[in-house]
């Protein structure tokens, strides 16, 4: 493939984390696109926030469906089990835990990138915040690099820009990078609820992270 | 998670190769579970031939979807295009090729087998025959590996029991391991038919494999 570090593939969900980095690449690359992916996710909210926001950024944007999460085990984001603040017992994961979901996600990327010519692959995934996921931790990150560089013989790099800030930390470089005007469309809450019902683990994430700061979530400026 | 060494995923395409690793898997494991998968491939005699050979192996079988590959761009195996014996110009790769397939498809192996507490997962990939898939060697099999086991917790294997062998050596080793009367339900040609066409570069692979070791193809047998 032609490889040509000025474009990049960005993994949008539509949430504040991923919207960040959209902002962020868009600073750096000349030429982005953007996958969401559709995996039978309880809120379709998130879809169309990530299409919006794709919309406003004025890139392209690609909605992959992938239809075998529901076959692989139940789960909170695709079954109809209530999201609970707590942990699993029986693994210490949140009962929001699809093992892998980010390597089957950033590996159909890469293969939807791989198709563009793109190399440079962009997610907000984070170790910092994140209660346990494996699959969002640097190392992992790193695995997985090499793996796609080896399966498809392509130069790709994942670029994590927020891997190890606090939410805090996040939200300042959504304002560096001139986010907030995404960010106003931006979907968090677990719950699926417009506006946001505050209590979720998410809303409270989201809610700590505007707070360290000191500023107004635009997502609740837009909705008040 | 509880692991135990005595079960493995194998990975049934419905293949010969995937065949002999089923029957490989049988000789050293307790406990032992197939997936497919169903990815839009044109010819869903395949899909049939697994379900009969896990059925005949008295082997639970499972047929995971995969309906985003058609999304990904066209190829061979899912569209309309013709199979040619030879290679696409553009990247000296046979038009076959989906980027980052068999990357795809252990990963949700893995997650597959991870929760039925599984992490010994085998598949039929070889570097010897194909003709340049990345995705079958066996450094992309060492990096996925760390990736799955990075991105899960949990201590996956993929055992690949015919990376360096030839088609002969491979044949060999199903004589072997007792897969004949497996491989007689087994599918291999590209073009679909059954009884298969003989002039597809998977007929002429599977066909020298067998006048290598000098035995008549079980699949050939049962149909005359």
């Amino acid at each position: 493939m032609d490889v040509n570090h000025d474009a990049a593939l960005v993994v949008l969900s539509g949430g504040q984390d991923s919207t960040t980095c959209l902002a962020w690449a868009m600073q750096r690359y000349k030429r982005i696109e953007c996958i969401t992916f559709d995996y039978g996710q309880r809120h379709r909210i998130e879809l169309e926030a990530a299409q919006k926001i794709a919309e406003l950024a004025d890139v392209p944007w690609t909605c992959l469906p992938i239809d075998s999460f529901s076959k692989l085990g139940g789960n909170a984001l695709t079954g109809d089990e209530q999201v609970e603040s707590g942990v699993r017992a029986e693994n210490n994961l949140p009962n929001t835990f699809v093992p892998g979901r980010n390597l089957i996600f950033l590996t159909f990327a890469a293969a939807f990138a791989y198709q563009r010519e793109i190399t440079e692959l962009v997610t907000g995934v984070c170790q910092t915040d994140y209660s346990g996921y494996p699959d969002c931790r640097e190392s992992t990150m790193t695995a997985l690099q090499n793996s796609l560089r080896a399966g498809m013989e392509a130069p790709f790099t994942i670029h994590t820009p927020l891997m190890h800030m606090t939410k805090g930390e996040s939200i300042k470089l959504a304002q560096e990078v001139g986010a907030m005007e995404l960010m106003a469309w931006s979907h968090t809450c677990y719950n699926g609820s417009v506006p946001p019902c505050g209590k979720c683990p998410a809303c409270e994430l989201r809610a700590k992270g505007f707070a360290e700061v000191g500023i107004k979530d635009p997502l609740l400026e837009r909705l008040s």
